[in-house]
Protein backbone atom coordinates (compact mmCIF):
# COMPACT_ATOMS: atom_id res chain seq x y z
CA UNK A 1 0.00 0.00 0.00
CA UNK A 2 1.34 3.40 -1.09
CA UNK A 3 2.55 5.83 2.31
CA UNK A 4 2.56 9.21 2.31
CA UNK A 5 4.14 11.65 4.85
CA UNK A 6 2.63 14.60 6.00
CA UNK A 7 3.57 16.70 9.28
CA UNK A 8 2.50 15.49 12.93
CA UNK A 9 -0.10 18.26 13.05
CA UNK A 10 -1.97 17.51 9.82
CA UNK A 11 -1.84 13.79 10.69
CA UNK A 12 -4.14 14.56 13.74
CA UNK A 13 -6.29 16.56 11.84
CA UNK A 14 -9.85 15.16 11.07
CA UNK A 15 -10.04 15.62 7.31
CA UNK A 16 -7.08 15.07 5.59
CA UNK A 17 -5.98 15.74 2.12
CA UNK A 18 -2.84 15.19 0.03
CA UNK A 19 -1.46 18.33 -1.33
CA UNK A 20 1.33 19.58 -2.66
CA UNK A 21 4.32 16.65 -3.58
CA UNK A 22 1.98 14.17 -1.85
CA UNK A 23 -0.47 14.90 -4.27
CA UNK A 24 1.53 15.30 -7.61
CA UNK A 25 3.35 11.51 -6.24
CA UNK A 26 -0.24 10.42 -5.94
CA UNK A 27 -1.07 11.67 -9.76
CA UNK A 28 1.69 9.78 -10.87
CA UNK A 29 0.59 6.61 -9.30
CA UNK A 30 -3.16 7.13 -10.43
CA UNK A 31 -4.47 6.82 -7.51
CA UNK A 32 -8.17 6.64 -7.72
CA UNK A 33 -11.14 6.95 -5.09
CA UNK A 34 -11.91 4.43 -3.14
CA UNK A 35 -8.09 2.92 -3.20
CA UNK A 36 -5.99 3.09 0.14
CA UNK A 37 -3.45 4.69 0.72
CA UNK A 38 -1.50 4.99 4.06
CA UNK A 39 -0.67 8.35 6.11
CA UNK A 40 2.47 8.55 8.27
CA UNK A 41 3.71 11.39 10.64
CA UNK A 42 7.34 10.04 10.30
CA UNK A 43 7.45 9.65 14.22
CA UNK A 44 5.76 6.19 14.07
CA UNK A 45 2.08 7.29 14.31
CA UNK A 46 -0.28 6.08 10.90
CA UNK A 47 -3.29 6.47 9.61
CA UNK A 48 -4.90 3.64 7.18
CA UNK A 49 -7.38 5.89 4.89
CA UNK A 50 -9.81 5.20 1.85
CA UNK A 51 -9.51 7.95 -0.86
CA UNK A 52 -12.81 9.91 -0.94
CA UNK A 53 -12.11 12.24 -4.12
CA UNK A 54 -9.36 13.25 -6.20
CA UNK A 55 -9.15 16.69 -7.92
CA UNK A 56 -6.09 18.99 -9.21
CA UNK A 57 -3.95 19.60 -7.12
CA UNK A 58 -5.61 17.63 -4.02
CA UNK A 59 -7.18 14.26 -2.83
CA UNK A 60 -9.23 13.84 -0.10
CA UNK A 61 -9.26 10.93 2.27
CA UNK A 62 -11.71 9.30 5.04
CA UNK A 63 -9.93 7.77 7.85
CA UNK A 64 -10.24 4.34 8.48
CA UNK A 65 -8.16 4.15 11.38
CA UNK A 66 -5.37 4.90 13.51
CA UNK A 67 -2.63 2.97 14.63
CA UNK A 68 1.05 3.14 15.94
CA UNK A 69 3.45 2.06 13.13
CA UNK A 70 4.22 -1.69 13.36
CA UNK A 71 7.27 -1.86 11.07
CA UNK A 72 9.51 0.05 13.40
CA UNK A 73 12.18 -2.40 15.04
CA UNK A 74 12.28 -2.81 18.69
CA UNK A 75 15.96 -0.96 19.63
CA UNK A 76 16.68 1.57 18.49
CA UNK A 77 20.50 1.60 16.92
CA UNK A 78 21.94 4.82 15.99
CA UNK A 79 24.66 4.46 12.95
CA UNK A 80 27.75 6.43 13.32
CA UNK A 81 29.85 6.61 10.51
CA UNK A 82 32.49 8.96 9.42
CA UNK A 83 32.81 11.36 6.61
CA UNK A 84 33.94 9.65 3.50
CA UNK A 85 34.80 10.18 0.09
CA UNK A 86 32.37 10.44 -2.76
CA UNK A 87 28.49 9.56 -2.41
CA UNK A 88 29.34 6.51 0.28
CA UNK A 89 27.41 8.61 2.94
CA UNK A 90 24.48 8.90 0.87
CA UNK A 91 24.30 5.03 0.31
CA UNK A 92 24.80 4.25 4.01
CA UNK A 93 21.84 6.73 4.52
CA UNK A 94 19.73 5.22 2.15
CA UNK A 95 20.60 1.27 3.05
CA UNK A 96 20.38 1.92 6.76
CA UNK A 97 16.81 3.23 6.65
CA UNK A 98 15.56 0.80 5.07
CA UNK A 99 17.60 -2.03 7.69
CA UNK A 100 15.94 0.03 10.03
CA UNK A 101 18.16 2.46 11.74
CA UNK A 102 16.99 4.55 14.22
CA UNK A 103 19.15 7.70 13.29
CA UNK A 104 22.46 7.98 11.07
CA UNK A 105 25.32 10.10 12.81
CA UNK A 106 27.93 11.65 10.37
CA UNK A 107 31.56 12.66 11.94
CA UNK A 108 35.10 13.83 11.14
CA UNK A 109 38.05 11.44 12.18
CA UNK A 110 41.69 11.70 11.97
CA UNK A 111 41.91 10.04 8.76
CA UNK A 112 38.97 11.28 6.78
CA UNK A 113 40.44 12.62 3.45
CA UNK A 114 37.10 14.39 3.12
CA UNK A 115 34.90 16.24 5.43
CA UNK A 116 32.31 18.86 3.90
CA UNK A 117 33.12 22.55 4.64
CA UNK A 118 30.12 24.52 6.76
CA UNK A 119 28.86 26.12 3.98
CA UNK A 120 28.15 23.06 1.91
CA UNK A 121 27.04 21.38 4.89
CA UNK A 122 23.69 22.85 5.64
CA UNK A 123 22.60 21.99 1.77
CA UNK A 124 24.33 18.40 1.77
CA UNK A 125 22.23 18.08 5.11
CA UNK A 126 19.00 18.76 3.50
CA UNK A 127 19.76 16.40 0.66
CA UNK A 128 20.80 13.82 3.24
CA UNK A 129 17.60 14.18 4.99
CA UNK A 130 15.41 13.84 2.08
CA UNK A 131 17.42 10.51 1.07
CA UNK A 132 16.41 8.94 4.42
CA UNK A 133 12.39 10.24 3.89
CA UNK A 134 12.65 8.64 0.69
CA UNK A 135 14.25 5.34 1.63
CA UNK A 136 11.42 5.24 4.61
CA UNK A 137 9.19 5.77 2.76
CA UNK A 138 9.34 2.71 -0.06
CA UNK A 139 10.15 0.47 2.80
CA UNK A 140 7.16 1.34 4.77
CA UNK A 141 8.74 2.66 7.67
CA UNK A 142 6.86 4.81 9.75
CA UNK A 143 9.75 7.14 11.28
CA UNK A 144 11.77 8.90 9.36
CA UNK A 145 15.57 8.49 10.71
CA UNK A 146 17.20 11.88 11.54
CA UNK A 147 20.08 12.76 9.61
CA UNK A 148 22.41 13.95 12.37
CA UNK A 149 26.06 16.12 11.74
CA UNK A 150 28.58 16.14 14.55
CA UNK A 151 31.88 19.29 14.59
CA UNK A 152 34.57 16.28 15.95
CA UNK A 153 35.29 12.94 16.69
CA UNK A 154 34.89 13.87 20.66
CA UNK A 155 31.92 15.07 20.48
CA UNK A 156 30.62 11.55 18.55
CA UNK A 157 32.00 9.93 21.32
CA UNK A 158 30.50 11.81 24.56
CA UNK A 159 27.09 11.49 21.86
CA UNK A 160 27.37 7.97 21.25
CA UNK A 161 28.48 6.35 25.10
CA UNK A 162 24.50 7.78 25.80
CA UNK A 163 23.33 4.17 24.10
CA UNK A 164 22.83 1.60 26.29
CA UNK A 165 25.56 0.10 24.32
CA UNK A 166 28.07 1.51 22.05
CA UNK A 167 30.12 -0.22 19.94
CA UNK A 168 33.22 0.94 17.95
CA UNK A 169 34.53 -1.27 14.93
CA UNK A 170 38.13 -2.02 14.46
CA UNK A 171 40.37 -3.71 11.40
CA UNK A 172 43.01 -4.52 14.46
CA UNK A 173 40.31 -6.02 16.88
CA UNK A 174 40.81 -9.55 16.91
CA UNK A 175 39.37 -10.82 20.04
CA UNK A 176 36.09 -9.60 20.79
CA UNK A 177 33.44 -9.95 18.21
CA UNK A 178 29.62 -8.06 17.94
CA UNK A 179 28.01 -11.28 19.23
CA UNK A 180 30.02 -11.25 22.69
CA UNK A 181 29.40 -7.41 22.97
CA UNK A 182 25.54 -7.98 22.29
CA UNK A 183 25.01 -10.88 24.91
CA UNK A 184 26.15 -8.86 27.67
CA UNK A 185 22.66 -7.70 28.52
CA UNK A 186 19.49 -6.26 26.46
CA UNK A 187 19.86 -2.98 25.14
CA UNK A 188 17.05 -0.54 23.49
CA UNK A 189 19.37 1.86 22.41
CA UNK A 190 22.57 0.73 20.45
CA UNK A 191 25.17 2.85 18.75
CA UNK A 192 27.66 1.46 16.05
CA UNK A 193 30.92 3.37 14.79
CA UNK A 194 32.57 2.90 11.99
CA UNK A 195 35.65 4.44 10.62
CA UNK A 196 36.65 6.33 7.16
CA UNK A 197 38.84 4.81 4.19
CA UNK A 198 41.58 4.50 5.91
CA UNK A 199 40.42 3.30 9.66
CA UNK A 200 40.58 4.73 12.80
CA UNK A 201 44.06 5.59 14.15
CA UNK A 202 44.87 3.55 17.64
CA UNK A 203 44.43 7.04 19.47
CA UNK A 204 41.18 7.10 18.16
CA UNK A 205 40.07 3.77 19.24
CA UNK A 206 42.04 4.30 22.78
CA UNK A 207 39.86 7.61 23.63
CA UNK A 208 36.21 5.60 22.49
CA UNK A 209 37.08 2.65 24.84
CA UNK A 210 38.25 5.08 27.59
CA UNK A 211 35.12 6.44 27.12
CA UNK A 212 32.87 3.20 27.54
CA UNK A 213 32.46 2.27 24.09
CA UNK A 214 33.46 -1.78 23.15
CA UNK A 215 35.80 -2.10 20.69
CA UNK A 216 34.43 -5.12 18.22
CA UNK A 217 35.70 -6.57 14.95
CA UNK A 218 33.67 -6.79 12.02
CA UNK A 219 35.60 -10.59 10.98
CA UNK A 220 38.80 -10.99 9.85
CA UNK A 221 37.66 -9.71 6.17
CA UNK A 222 38.48 -6.16 5.74
CA UNK A 223 35.31 -4.13 4.99
CA UNK A 224 34.76 -1.17 3.00
CA UNK A 225 33.84 1.68 5.28
CA UNK A 226 30.18 1.74 3.55
CA UNK A 227 30.22 -1.88 4.21
CA UNK A 228 31.39 -1.89 7.48
CA UNK A 229 27.72 0.03 9.19
CA UNK A 230 25.40 -1.72 7.17
CA UNK A 231 26.85 -5.48 7.77
CA UNK A 232 27.03 -3.86 12.15
CA UNK A 233 23.27 -2.88 11.81
CA UNK A 234 22.00 -6.31 9.38
CA UNK A 235 23.72 -8.23 12.41
CA UNK A 236 22.26 -6.11 15.16
CA UNK A 237 18.80 -6.46 13.86
CA UNK A 238 18.72 -10.30 13.26
CA UNK A 239 20.22 -10.59 17.05
CA UNK A 240 17.16 -8.55 18.11
CA UNK A 241 14.79 -10.95 16.56
CA UNK A 242 13.82 -8.53 13.79
CA UNK A 243 13.93 -11.73 11.53
CA UNK B 1 50.05 -6.27 3.31
CA UNK B 2 49.63 -6.03 -0.28
CA UNK B 3 47.82 -9.59 -1.57
CA UNK B 4 48.25 -10.73 -5.22
CA UNK B 5 46.60 -13.22 -7.01
CA UNK B 6 48.34 -15.57 -9.09
CA UNK B 7 47.47 -19.49 -11.05
CA UNK B 8 47.16 -22.43 -8.35
CA UNK B 9 50.19 -23.62 -11.14
CA UNK B 10 52.61 -20.67 -10.14
CA UNK B 11 51.77 -20.72 -6.54
CA UNK B 12 53.17 -24.21 -6.56
CA UNK B 13 56.65 -23.64 -8.14
CA UNK B 14 59.94 -22.70 -6.26
CA UNK B 15 60.68 -19.60 -7.45
CA UNK B 16 57.67 -16.62 -7.61
CA UNK B 17 57.57 -13.87 -9.57
CA UNK B 18 55.02 -11.48 -10.24
CA UNK B 19 54.87 -10.26 -13.80
CA UNK B 20 52.14 -8.79 -16.35
CA UNK B 21 49.22 -6.51 -14.34
CA UNK B 22 50.66 -8.16 -10.73
CA UNK B 23 53.85 -6.51 -11.50
CA UNK B 24 52.34 -2.93 -12.83
CA UNK B 25 50.26 -2.96 -9.67
CA UNK B 26 53.11 -3.29 -7.63
CA UNK B 27 55.53 -0.94 -9.87
CA UNK B 28 52.25 1.42 -8.77
CA UNK B 29 52.78 0.74 -5.11
CA UNK B 30 56.37 1.32 -5.57
CA UNK B 31 56.83 -1.94 -3.28
CA UNK B 32 60.67 -2.08 -2.45
CA UNK B 33 63.18 -4.54 -1.95
CA UNK B 34 62.67 -6.46 1.50
CA UNK B 35 59.02 -5.58 1.31
CA UNK B 36 56.55 -8.74 2.16
CA UNK B 37 53.70 -9.58 0.03
CA UNK B 38 50.81 -12.32 0.14
CA UNK B 39 50.40 -14.58 -2.94
CA UNK B 40 47.40 -16.09 -3.12
CA UNK B 41 45.89 -18.58 -6.12
CA UNK B 42 42.03 -17.81 -5.25
CA UNK B 43 41.83 -21.20 -4.01
CA UNK B 44 42.60 -20.50 -0.30
CA UNK B 45 46.34 -21.37 -0.62
CA UNK B 46 48.80 -19.22 0.15
CA UNK B 47 52.52 -17.54 0.22
CA UNK B 48 54.16 -14.90 2.48
CA UNK B 49 57.07 -13.75 0.20
CA UNK B 50 59.50 -11.25 0.45
CA UNK B 51 60.37 -9.30 -2.80
CA UNK B 52 63.84 -9.91 -3.48
CA UNK B 53 64.47 -8.23 -6.58
CA UNK B 54 62.78 -5.21 -8.26
CA UNK B 55 63.28 -5.13 -12.08
CA UNK B 56 61.37 -3.56 -15.24
CA UNK B 57 57.81 -5.92 -15.50
CA UNK B 58 58.96 -8.55 -13.31
CA UNK B 59 59.25 -8.79 -9.56
CA UNK B 60 61.18 -11.81 -7.98
CA UNK B 61 60.12 -13.03 -4.48
CA UNK B 62 61.89 -14.94 -2.08
CA UNK B 63 59.32 -17.66 0.09
CA UNK B 64 59.00 -17.63 3.67
CA UNK B 65 56.02 -19.54 4.20
CA UNK B 66 53.08 -21.66 2.36
CA UNK B 67 49.84 -21.77 4.60
CA UNK B 68 46.28 -22.17 3.88
CA UNK B 69 43.95 -18.96 4.21
CA UNK B 70 42.98 -17.88 7.58
CA UNK B 71 40.32 -15.34 6.11
CA UNK B 72 38.05 -17.62 4.68
CA UNK B 73 34.77 -17.88 6.69
CA UNK B 74 33.47 -21.60 7.94
CA UNK B 75 30.64 -21.18 6.32
CA UNK B 76 30.34 -21.42 2.62
CA UNK B 77 26.98 -18.84 1.51
CA UNK B 78 26.31 -18.99 -2.30
CA UNK B 79 24.28 -15.91 -3.35
CA UNK B 80 21.16 -16.52 -5.69
CA UNK B 81 20.15 -12.99 -7.09
CA UNK B 82 17.85 -12.59 -9.69
CA UNK B 83 18.55 -10.48 -11.87
CA UNK B 84 17.71 -6.40 -11.70
CA UNK B 85 18.50 -3.50 -13.26
CA UNK B 86 21.25 -1.34 -13.68
CA UNK B 87 24.66 -2.14 -12.07
CA UNK B 88 22.78 -3.38 -8.93
CA UNK B 89 24.34 -7.43 -9.52
CA UNK B 90 27.65 -5.23 -9.84
CA UNK B 91 26.86 -4.01 -6.25
CA UNK B 92 26.09 -7.01 -4.70
CA UNK B 93 28.60 -8.88 -6.36
CA UNK B 94 31.15 -6.71 -4.64
CA UNK B 95 30.05 -6.02 -1.16
CA UNK B 96 29.01 -9.96 -0.99
CA UNK B 97 32.47 -11.13 -1.19
CA UNK B 98 33.73 -8.32 0.76
CA UNK B 99 31.31 -9.85 3.44
CA UNK B 100 33.09 -13.51 2.67
CA UNK B 101 30.07 -15.27 0.08
CA UNK B 102 31.55 -18.70 -2.18
CA UNK B 103 29.45 -17.60 -4.98
CA UNK B 104 27.11 -15.33 -6.25
CA UNK B 105 24.41 -16.88 -8.56
CA UNK B 106 22.30 -14.99 -10.80
CA UNK B 107 18.93 -16.19 -12.47
CA UNK B 108 15.97 -14.88 -14.56
CA UNK B 109 12.88 -14.98 -12.61
CA UNK B 110 9.19 -14.22 -13.44
CA UNK B 111 9.23 -10.54 -12.97
CA UNK B 112 12.81 -9.65 -13.69
CA UNK B 113 12.41 -6.26 -16.34
CA UNK B 114 16.05 -6.70 -16.98
CA UNK B 115 18.09 -9.83 -18.34
CA UNK B 116 21.07 -10.20 -20.18
CA UNK B 117 20.57 -11.93 -23.76
CA UNK B 118 23.40 -14.58 -24.62
CA UNK B 119 25.49 -11.79 -26.56
CA UNK B 120 26.25 -9.89 -24.29
CA UNK B 121 25.81 -12.09 -21.22
CA UNK B 122 29.83 -13.62 -21.51
CA UNK B 123 31.18 -10.17 -21.67
CA UNK B 124 29.36 -9.48 -18.54
CA UNK B 125 30.08 -12.35 -16.94
CA UNK B 126 34.12 -11.82 -17.76
CA UNK B 127 33.34 -8.34 -15.99
CA UNK B 128 31.58 -9.80 -13.12
CA UNK B 129 34.05 -11.88 -12.42
CA UNK B 130 36.77 -9.05 -12.62
CA UNK B 131 34.50 -7.44 -9.79
CA UNK B 132 34.55 -10.29 -7.33
CA UNK B 133 38.51 -10.69 -8.14
CA UNK B 134 39.33 -7.15 -7.37
CA UNK B 135 36.83 -7.16 -3.78
CA UNK B 136 38.89 -10.34 -2.80
CA UNK B 137 41.82 -8.52 -3.35
CA UNK B 138 41.08 -5.31 -1.11
CA UNK B 139 39.18 -7.29 1.57
CA UNK B 140 41.65 -9.30 1.65
CA UNK B 141 40.23 -13.03 1.00
CA UNK B 142 42.27 -16.00 0.03
CA UNK B 143 39.18 -17.30 -2.06
CA UNK B 144 37.56 -15.23 -5.07
CA UNK B 145 34.34 -16.23 -5.41
CA UNK B 146 32.39 -17.58 -8.41
CA UNK B 147 29.86 -15.96 -10.02
CA UNK B 148 27.96 -18.25 -11.96
CA UNK B 149 24.75 -17.26 -14.51
CA UNK B 150 21.31 -19.58 -14.51
CA UNK B 151 19.23 -19.99 -17.46
CA UNK B 152 16.06 -20.50 -15.64
CA UNK B 153 14.40 -20.39 -12.32
CA UNK B 154 14.13 -24.04 -12.26
CA UNK B 155 17.55 -24.41 -12.70
CA UNK B 156 18.45 -22.45 -9.63
CA UNK B 157 16.03 -24.18 -7.48
CA UNK B 158 17.46 -27.31 -8.54
CA UNK B 159 21.15 -25.86 -7.98
CA UNK B 160 19.98 -24.41 -4.58
CA UNK B 161 18.45 -27.22 -2.38
CA UNK B 162 21.89 -28.61 -3.22
CA UNK B 163 22.74 -27.21 -0.47
CA UNK B 164 22.69 -28.15 3.13
CA UNK B 165 19.96 -25.27 3.71
CA UNK B 166 18.40 -23.69 0.77
CA UNK B 167 16.46 -20.00 2.06
CA UNK B 168 14.14 -18.36 -0.29
CA UNK B 169 13.33 -14.59 1.56
CA UNK B 170 9.86 -13.30 0.61
CA UNK B 171 8.45 -10.09 1.35
CA UNK B 172 4.59 -11.66 1.97
CA UNK B 173 6.05 -14.70 4.65
CA UNK B 174 5.89 -13.06 8.10
CA UNK B 175 6.09 -16.17 10.19
CA UNK B 176 9.42 -17.78 9.59
CA UNK B 177 12.37 -15.72 10.23
CA UNK B 178 15.82 -16.53 9.67
CA UNK B 179 16.89 -17.28 12.71
CA UNK B 180 14.77 -20.21 13.00
CA UNK B 181 15.83 -21.37 9.74
CA UNK B 182 19.61 -21.21 10.96
CA UNK B 183 18.59 -22.83 14.35
CA UNK B 184 17.51 -26.21 12.91
CA UNK B 185 20.76 -27.22 12.76
CA UNK B 186 24.58 -26.74 11.59
CA UNK B 187 25.12 -26.14 8.34
CA UNK B 188 28.30 -26.03 5.81
CA UNK B 189 26.65 -24.91 3.08
CA UNK B 190 23.77 -22.45 2.68
CA UNK B 191 22.07 -20.70 -0.13
CA UNK B 192 20.36 -17.71 0.38
CA UNK B 193 17.62 -16.79 -2.21
CA UNK B 194 16.47 -13.27 -3.08
CA UNK B 195 14.13 -11.78 -5.68
CA UNK B 196 13.90 -9.16 -7.98
CA UNK B 197 12.68 -5.12 -7.71
CA UNK B 198 9.19 -6.53 -8.26
CA UNK B 199 9.62 -9.71 -5.74
CA UNK B 200 9.06 -12.78 -6.15
CA UNK B 201 5.51 -14.81 -7.60
CA UNK B 202 3.85 -16.82 -5.54
CA UNK B 203 3.87 -19.70 -7.61
CA UNK B 204 7.72 -19.31 -7.71
CA UNK B 205 7.42 -19.14 -3.95
CA UNK B 206 5.72 -22.65 -4.00
CA UNK B 207 8.30 -23.63 -6.13
CA UNK B 208 10.83 -23.22 -4.26
CA UNK B 209 9.11 -24.85 -1.22
CA UNK B 210 8.51 -27.55 -3.04
CA UNK B 211 11.55 -28.29 -3.89
CA UNK B 212 12.80 -27.92 -0.18
CA UNK B 213 13.40 -24.40 0.34
CA UNK B 214 12.93 -22.65 3.58
CA UNK B 215 10.66 -19.64 3.10
CA UNK B 216 11.39 -16.60 5.62
CA UNK B 217 11.25 -12.96 5.94
CA UNK B 218 13.99 -10.17 6.18
CA UNK B 219 11.63 -8.30 8.86
CA UNK B 220 8.46 -6.25 8.24
CA UNK B 221 10.68 -3.17 6.28
CA UNK B 222 10.20 -4.07 2.17
CA UNK B 223 14.21 -3.89 1.14
CA UNK B 224 15.78 -2.98 -1.88
CA UNK B 225 17.22 -6.16 -4.37
CA UNK B 226 20.46 -4.99 -4.15
CA UNK B 227 19.92 -4.84 -0.07
CA UNK B 228 18.17 -7.94 0.65
CA UNK B 229 21.00 -10.65 0.02
CA UNK B 230 23.75 -7.99 1.87
CA UNK B 231 21.47 -8.12 4.48
CA UNK B 232 20.88 -11.77 4.93
CA UNK B 233 24.33 -12.84 4.00
CA UNK B 234 25.49 -10.36 6.67
CA UNK B 235 23.41 -12.13 9.18
CA UNK B 236 24.36 -15.49 8.37
CA UNK B 237 28.27 -15.10 8.61
CA UNK B 238 27.10 -13.15 12.46
CA UNK B 239 25.45 -15.94 13.03
CA UNK B 240 28.11 -18.59 12.53
CA UNK B 241 30.30 -16.49 14.62
CA UNK B 242 32.69 -14.99 11.94
CA UNK B 243 32.42 -11.24 14.04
Amino acid sequence: MTRFFVSPEELKQDFLVLTGENANHAKVLRLQCGEQVILCDGSGHECLCTISDVSAGQISLVINNRTDSATEPSVQVSVYMAFSKGDKLEHVIQKATELGAYEIVAFPSARCVSRPDDKSLSKKLERWQKIAASAAEQSGRGYVPKVVVLKSFAEAISRGVQADKAILFYENERATTLKMALSEGSFKTIALMTGPEGGFEAKEVSKAADAGFSICTLGSRILRCETAPLCALSAVMYDAGEF
